[in-house]
Parts: C-alpha cells; structure tokens; sequence
C-alpha cells in the first residue's frame, strides 16, 4: 500500500485508457518533445568539422563552409525522405518499419537493433555532457559527475512516467530557451559583420589553395559534421503520439524542426568560419563565437547555460523514441512482450524503465565519460538512415506512385550520403566503431531466439481442429500431512470435493511418530487412506516427490490427473511467518517446476 | 543443483536419523569441546583481579591469594551444583530449564534469554581477542581485524555444521595444547621458586597492612575474578550430547574441567603473586609470567600460542551451548520453531547459522573491539548461575531427598556468591552492564509474544469434539482466460472436473476485444459461462479482484467453495520467463493473501 501511494506521488493518479487521446501532442509541444536531441547537436557538430580541418591547418577552415552546404543538403535529403515515410506509415515509421517492408526481416533488425543501443547511447552522452557543462559552471560539484549524471536521468525517467504531455510542459521551455538564445547569437553576430564591426581578414578566403588537402580528409570532416544530424528520425517513430491528423502534423513539426536546425546550424558554421574560430579543448566553439560577439557578459551566459540545459534535455528524446521502437519489435516479437503494457499514466513503462537503467549502467561504467561514445552513437545513427531511406527506394520502384521519380531521386540522394558517412566512419574510426560489429550480430542473434520462442509457444498453444483434447476420467488428490489439526481436516474435506481419490501422506522422522500417526487416523478418518514415508534425512521433499512420482505415473495410466493440496498458514501479522516453517511454498514451486502436478494452495487464515 | 553440491563440499553427506547416536561425545572429547570457554578464562581472569588491587597500590596485591581461594570456593560450589544439577536433568539441565521448573517461566525466561545473548557475546568477545592475540604476532595484518574475526566465525560456524564429534576432533588438540603449555609453565615456575631461583622480595607477605583498602574493593575485584568461571554451564547443558551413560559421563566430565580450571587458575594465580607480575596495558599477565620464567624463547612462544588458539575456539563452546538451548526454548514454543530442526549432517544447523551470523553482526557493529563487552558477558552468565542455583534450592526443599541438607547447603552458598557477584557488577560497573536492563526486558517480552502466537495458533488448529468441520456441497470454479489456446482448454477441463460450476473470466482493455472474445467463446464453448470484464485501467488485478469477492460472497452463501484455476507457464530454459508476463504469479499471490481464496495452479509445460 505505501508502495501504492509512493508511486502516486512520483508518477500521478492512473488514467484510464480512454483518456489516451488527451496525451497526445500538438505540434508545438512535439516540437519541444522531439527535437531537443537533433537541435542539440548543433552545440557540438560544427566543432567536429573543424577539429578534423584543423589538421591540416587554418587555412583549410574555409572547407567549413562547402562541407557545412554539404551537410545541409543530407539534412534536406533526410527531412524529405522522412516527410515521405511519416505520410506512408501514418503508424509510425521508424528506420525498424521501413527496412523490414520493403527490405526484408534482418534489414529491419539491424536498423532496429542499432536504433534500440542508440537510443541508450543518447541517454548517456547527452546526460554526461549535459552534467559536464552543468559542473564546469561548478566546479566543486565535478567530483560528483557520476551521481548528478545518475539523478538527472532519474529525473527523466519519473518525467516520462507521468506522461508525454506533462514533461513536455516542463521540457519545452528549454528548448525554445536555446533556439532563441542561438538565434539572438547568429542575428546579432551577423549584425555585427554587415555593419563592420568585425575584422575581415580573421578568416581565410574561400577558394584558397590548400596544400596537403585530400577527398579523404574532407570526407571524414563531412562526416563528423553529419553527428549534427543525429535525432532527426525521432518525429517519424512518434507518429501515433501525435494529435490527428497525425501524419499531417507529425509532417509539418519534421519540416520545422529541419528548418530551425538548418537555420541554427549554418548560423554558427558562417559565424565559426567568420570570426576565424580555432577548436580548442578548454572551450567549446559555441562558447568561443559568444565571447566574440557578446564578450563575457550576461548574454554569454544565457547562451551557455541553454547549451548546457538543451544538452541534458537531448536525453529526453530518447526516451520518447525508444519505448515506441520497442513496442514495434514488441509487436514482432522481437522482444519481451511486456514492452507493449501502458503504466498507469499510459506511457509504454517497461520502456522508459529498461532505458533508464540501461543508460545508467552505461553513465557508471563510464564514469560520465562518455564523450568517446559520440562516434559509436553517430554510426549506430547512420546505419538505420541508410537502410530507412534504400527501403524507400524499393518501395517506390515496386509501387510506382504518382511521382515517383522525384520520390526516387530523394531518397537515393539520401541514401547514397548516409552510406558515405557510414563507410567514412568505418574507414577513418575504425578504433571507435567496431564494437558496432559485435554488439549488432549479438542482438539480431537474441531477437530471433526470442522469437523462436514466441513463436514455439504459440504453436503449442493453438488449438488444432480435430485435435481433442485429453478427457480426464477423475482426479486423485494427495494431501501431505503433518498431523491431525482443522487444517488438515478443512483440506480433506475440499480433497473429497474435488477428487474421486484422496490419500493422505504422512512423512515421519521415526519409527514412533510413524506408529503414533497411523493408530490415531485410523480412529479419526478410516475412510481416507493414509500413506506413512520415512524420511532417514529428516527431509520433506525426497520422499514425498518420490511417492508423486509413483502416484503420478499410476494415475496417468488411468487418464487421472493428479492434484497435490497444500495447506497454508496466511498469518495476521508479516513478522509471524518466520514462527510458521515455509515449507509449503518451497514444496509448491518444487512440484510445479521439477514434477508438473497441479498444485492447489488451500489458505488457512489465522484470526490471532 | 550446485548449490547443493556446494553445500556438500562444505559440509558433508548428509547423515540419516539413525547414524545420530555415532554423533555422540566422548567424555575426553566432550572436554575439550564443552571446556575451551571456561579454560581459555584462565587468560585473562587472574588479570583482572590484579588490575582492580593496582589502583591500590603493589603492596595490596598479596589479597589475589585470599580472592583467588574465594574463587576457588566459587568454582567448587558451582562445579558441585551443576553435578546435581547434571544427575537431577539427566536430558539438559541448562540454567533456563532449572529455573524454569522450580521457580517458574518468567525466573526461566531471565536464565534462558541471558544465556542466548551471552553465547553470542561468547563468539564475538573469545573469537575478537583471539584475532588481537594473532594480530600482535603478526601485526601487518592488524587492519584486517574485522575480517579476520569473520572469516574464523564462518570457519568456526562450518566446522560446527559438519557435525559435533569431527569439529571435537579438530578442536580437541588446542585445548590439550593450552592444557599441557599452562601446566608445564606452572610446574617449572613453581620448580625455580622452591630451588631458589627467584628472589623472595618481588612480592608483598601475605598480611601485610594495606591502607586504604575496603571491602567493597576487593568485592570487586572478586567480582572481576569470577570472569574466570564463565563457561563452566557449558557442560550441564550438553548432557544429551553424552555417550551413554549420558549423565555420569558429563558429571565426570564437569569435575574433571573444574579440577583442570582450578589447577590453572591457581598456578597462574600463584606465580603472578610471587613474581609480582604488575598488570600492563601492552602485555598480559599469562605473557609476563611465561616471559619471567623461561625468558622470550620457544617456550614463551608456544605459550602465547596456544592462549591465542584457545581464545579463538572458546568461541566453540557458544557453538555447542547455543542450539541446544535453542531446541529447549523452541519447544516450550519461545522462539521460532525452525530451531527445533536437524540438519544435514543432524546439528541444529539453524542454531548454529543464526549464532555465527549474530556475532558477526557484534563483531563488525564495534570493529573486532569487544574487550568492552566483558563485563556484560560475566554478568550475563552469573544471573542465570544465580537462578539455578535458586532453582536447585527450591528442589531440595520441595522435594528433600536424602542427604538433601548437604546438597541444599552446597547450592545455598553458590546462589549466594553468585548473587553477590552479580550486585557488586551492578553496583561498581554499571557503566557497563546496563544495556542488560534494557535487552532482557525486550528478549523476554518477544518470548511471550511468540509463545502467544503459537498458543493461539495451536487453539485455532485444534479439533474440538462435538464441532464439525463445514462441509461443503459444491465448488464453484474461476478460470481466468487471456485468450482460446490449449491453455484455457486443459484449464477448464480441469475445472469441469473438480467444480460443479465453472465460470471464464475475460479482462478486456477495450470494447472490442471484449466484442471479439464473446464471439469467439460462443462458437467454441456455449456450454461454459464467460464473464467479461471491463478494465478502464489496464490492471487485471482490479476488476478481477472485484469480481471474485462477489463470487466468493455468493458461493459461501451456498455453502460453496469458491476456487481460482490459475495456468502457469513452465518455460522450458530460465530466461525464457522473461518472455511471460508473471502476472499468474501475482494473482496468485494476492488471492491468496488478500482475498483468502483457494488456488489452484496447473502448469503448462512448454516442450520448446
């Protein structure tokens, strides 16, 4: 009951299931919900080209601008191709769903099975950055990382228990907080560059010969700048958590979203390129354009203490994703079924927990840093994108639409860039990505077991016509006893009730309990037979699953089944169990799990 | 399985009921299983006297020779009481039982409790300085105290489930050892004393003015000197432990430990006078003496050797007094019953786990410092000594057997020194001993309120003559269905053969799936009823429950049993119980518990 009333007070009063449609999202609040994780990497994108170019040298950062053009076409490629998936799975459509229609089962579970690891991975890095930022503000709170990071996505956690409309509410504050904080900054910087406040010659001029510069190494810079796209797919998983028209709205908050992260996104890659902006490891180059614009002043913090706040809520995005995926390789039977029970608030609970959890193992094994899973995370992205988007493509091709050409073109374009960046990944970081290799044939190998099992079960559970099922002709009821009491007499008079044949059984330690034992039945109910065992090592349940197994054997040959009686004390008080020996409950799981008897638990009340 | 084997490797093959009597002592054996406690006393009782006399002065420390005969006189009283205590209880005759019989529960309650807590005291206290004495010897392994401490409890607590005779075997050789070390050191110290090798001035005469001495003082330090005759109980106890003629045996036994205790404690006692030993914080008595006499060679090691060992198998003694104390308590019905169960190998193991787990408790509650324990532990043996010496008293004048004046007056002086030892400890170190004020009135309080439950308990259980058990006319059988597999269909046939009215209980989460099921079970089984349920919730538990308490109130009203048919799963590998819901178990559970229904589970063994 306090368990009850704790769960309450944590997560809220349940709501019936027909209070389902008033959980859903308009499409401003699905904008906050679902786009925290792809507009937070714009925090740390950018940085990533520059960090490859700086290899070279500054005057390779004007490639900034080409590959940031580059990236916005993918985005484009990408926001199209899923506007064309929201509206031909209005169910959902996630990277899971698309690859399994139209390219087959395994396609799908290894864009399923990367998702699902993604999702965690989200959790953990965007939580451990998040609190990174949060104790760079205070450093004396660094030493506790781990257990900030821990609480944090706790917090999440018993947020997405209450329900998708209420954290909605509190989350999406900060995310308008941060587009608007990123908006002022690229508004007033570009102010200051048309009206020339800013020196021009901070930044080399497009166009200059750079030596030593190579396909590869801009590859490899155009893929880092592609972990600014991650998070994009989130709208297309949720769109039954929409309000109707779903597909519709689910479409337009997509295009949104891609339009403000393309907004935001070329704004700080421009302002990088600009200011002549140089990667530095004590400061992030979101924090550098800030210093350049607004120098250390209140501005400056706004804009950090919304990077760190967006960074945190990025989590969140995972946890809207990955309970939804799950219901779908739930449906499949995929995975345990128990992903598809809503909680009391209605949300997918068994999810939003394992996600929890999972990432909070992920965060201490850690230790918070997590920063070195940002490629394994972008590779688990990207493997879906590409095989979402090839599966558009045969789907177009055997469907043939109205306009399909066009359709075609997108998605191949799509597809083409995400699997680029897929093999940059492998090529360039290997070091960093090969657990993928590990981890996906594990996972794709435990999804099938468990639906070979689904499956088994259900054959053995249909009804075959023609098949008759097995007529029991009588039951034989045993009824251990331990001596002659109103329990023992209460479960003899159910036994007769319910079975043609009732023994009871009786397992002496001695010869005289024994004899004691016979003479007093004898007076008290010759009617029913009593079997006396004896136990030389005091145990219970050797002789008496012996004496089962002899009585289970006769009784199937006579087509009867067999039923066991145990008696059990239900005291008052909890603390009176441990007076009562709990021998009924360990004979009952043994009979069920080793002997496959019926068991009947006949409770005895005490009223003291 | 592996627990099992586990269990074996450890512990031995189980023994059968009849192999009990090989299990029995021998009187040599019993010595040194039931005497380690009352001889390892000799280690630090002689000191204790001294440490009182120096706050004195040196020229005081002739009187350990008049409180060491006091002590002697002590010894022989209580080793003559508790022989005729030994003959008179020939099953056991502890402080708890003779009190209990000749003066009543609450007088056997103070004994019994007492001497419960004492035994645990017992452990932690000999087996602590036991791990100090082997830490001093080697002191880089003195952080590891606590550990240590625990590790011999769990050595100590295995030994003692492997069974009585082979621990003895393993621990009889210390105790020899301790036995034959102290007398060797008694014999050639007394030799150099009377061939004049030691001076005759180290010590004051005997006589000698002492001012400022009082009588409470040395009351006191008589007091501190009877922790030298704790444990002597030990073998009153253990008499069914005896090899026939069980109590002649342990009579024998019991005199032969107090004329070994005596011989020790009067040499150790002797020497340190004559040597004028002055007690030391950083070395014992028993140290300085063995140092005095034969100087730091092989000897002297041997010496604090063999002390060290015996201190920690002192603890054995708790080991073999414990349970049997137990059994006597559980079956006057004090505590729970399970202490009355042999084990494997026909120790009482679950005396023996509860007593290793509780001084491990103490042991690490004060960090392995449980010197400041003593004097709790000295008076918690000598109020039940004091009780059943009353008790013996109370005997002989009730019953006045002949030559009852004798035994009458040898009780009579052993209550009154122990009465008085127990005031003087109440009196000069209440400090202390206080906690025991608080401990026994709470011990004995839960002694009464088990005794209640099991009272009420058996009252309820009992038949009356003349009342008849409620027979029954029928059963009324619930069958919970999730669906039509082969499940529902074993189940109801099952049902249909042990109730004369079967209904099917179909929780819907929405109108149509209700729809759907209804249609369904109307083509499949018209013959049998099915009820349909509402869940606004998605809890099965809820309505389900609501709908059995109606069914339950009308069946009663019948005079009809009201059964739930509950189908388990039996998956055929562990993690595929994952993959089910065990929600079976639940309802199970909670019927059980909160409705007082009768259960029945049939499982369904999966064969894949």
């Amino acid at each position: 009951m306090r368990y009850s009333l704790m769960k309450k007070a944590l997560i809220g009063r349940p709501l019936k299931t027909r209070e389902l449609g008033e959980q859903k999202l308009s499409k401003l609040k699905a904008l906050a919900i679902l786009s925290s994780d792809a507009l937070s990497s714009v925090a740390y994108g950018p940085e990533q080209v520059l960090i490859v170019l700086s290899t070279i040298g500054l005057v390779a950062f004007w490639y900034s601008i080409p590959i940031g053009v580059g990236v916005l076409v993918l985005l484009t490629a990408l926001i199209l191709s899923y506007r064309q998936i929201i509206h031909a799975y209005p169910r959902g459509g996630g990277a899971y769903i698309v690859s399994r229609s139209n390219l087959g089962e395994n396609a799908g579970l290894i864009a399923g099975g990367s998702l699902l690891v993604d999702y965690i991975l989200t959790v953990a890095v965007s939580v451990s950055a998040g609190t990174d930022a949060l104790t760079s503000a205070f450093p004396e709170l660094h030493q506790h990382n781990v257990i900030i990071a821990c609480l944090l996505v706790v917090l999440i956690t018993i947020l997405n228990l209450r329900g998708v409309t209420e954290s909605a509410s509190v989350l999406a504050y900060p995310v308008y907080l941060f587009v608007v904080a990123l908006l002022i900054l690229s508004a007033v910087g570009l102010w200051k560059i048309t009206t020339g406040q800013v020196p021009a010659d901070l930044h080399p001029t497009i166009g200059t010969a750079v030596p030593g510069i190579s396909l590869f190494l801009l590859l490899r810079a155009f893929s880092s700048g592609c972990s600014a796209l991650t998070g994009v797919e989130a709208v297309s998983n949720a769109v039954p958590n929409f309000k109707e028209p779903a597909a519709k709205n689910a479409a337009n908050t997509l295009v949104m979203m891609g339009v403000i992260l393309a907004i935001l996104f070329s704004g700080i890659m421009f302002l990088a390129y600009w200011f002549g902006i140089v990667p530095k490891a004590e400061e992030t180059v979101v924090s550098q354009i800030a210093s350049a614009v607004f120098g250390r002043n209140f501005m400056y913090y706004f804009i950090q203490g919304a990077t760190a706040l967006i960074l945190v809520l990025a989590a969140n995005t995972g946890f809207s994703a990955f309970p939804l995926l799950a219901v779908n390789l739930a449906t499949d039977k995929y995975i345990p079924r128990m992903f598809l029970i809503r909680g009391d608030r209605l949300g997918y609970s068994n999810g939003i927990v394992t996600l929890g959890i999972m990432s909070i193992i992920l965060i201490v094994a850690f230790s918070g840093q997590t920063e070195q899973l940002i490629p394994l995370y972008a590779v688990g992205v990207f493997i879906p994108f590409t095989l979402s988007q090839s599966g558009m493509i045969v789907k177009w091709v055997n469907e043939k639409p109205s306009g399909w050409a066009y359709k075609l073109s997108v998605n191949l374009v799509g597809a083409l860039i995400s699997l680029t960046v897929v093999i940059i990944f492998f090529t360039t970081k290997f070091t960093q990505v090969w657990p993928v290799l590990i981890f996906l044939p594990i996972i794709i190998w435990m999804f099938h077991r468990i639906k070979n099992h689904y499956e088994a079960t259900g054959e053995q559970l249909r009804i075959k016509p023609g098949e008759e099922a097995l007529q029991f002709k009588g039951n034989v009821v045993i009824v251990p006893v331990a001596g002659i009491t109103k329990v023992v007499e209460n479960s003899l008079n159910y036994a007769q009730l319910v079975g043609d044949t009732v023994i009871a059984v009786y397992v002496a330690f001695d010869r005289e309990s024994e004899k004691q034992m016979e003479e007093k039945w004898k007076k008290w109910k010759p009617n029913i037979r009593l079997v006396t065992l004896q136990s030389q090592y005091r145990s219970l349940m050797r002789p008496l699953s012996r004496f089962i197994d002899l009585a289970a054997e006769k009784a199937n040959g006579n087509d009867r089944t067999l039923t066991v009686l145990i008696p059990q004390f239900i005291t008052k008080k909890r603390w009176q169990d441990i007076l009562h020996n709990q021998s009924s409950l360990r004979l009952r799981v043994y009979l069920l799990y080793q002997k496959n008897v019926i068991v009947t638990t006949v409770p005895y009340r005490f009223k003291k």
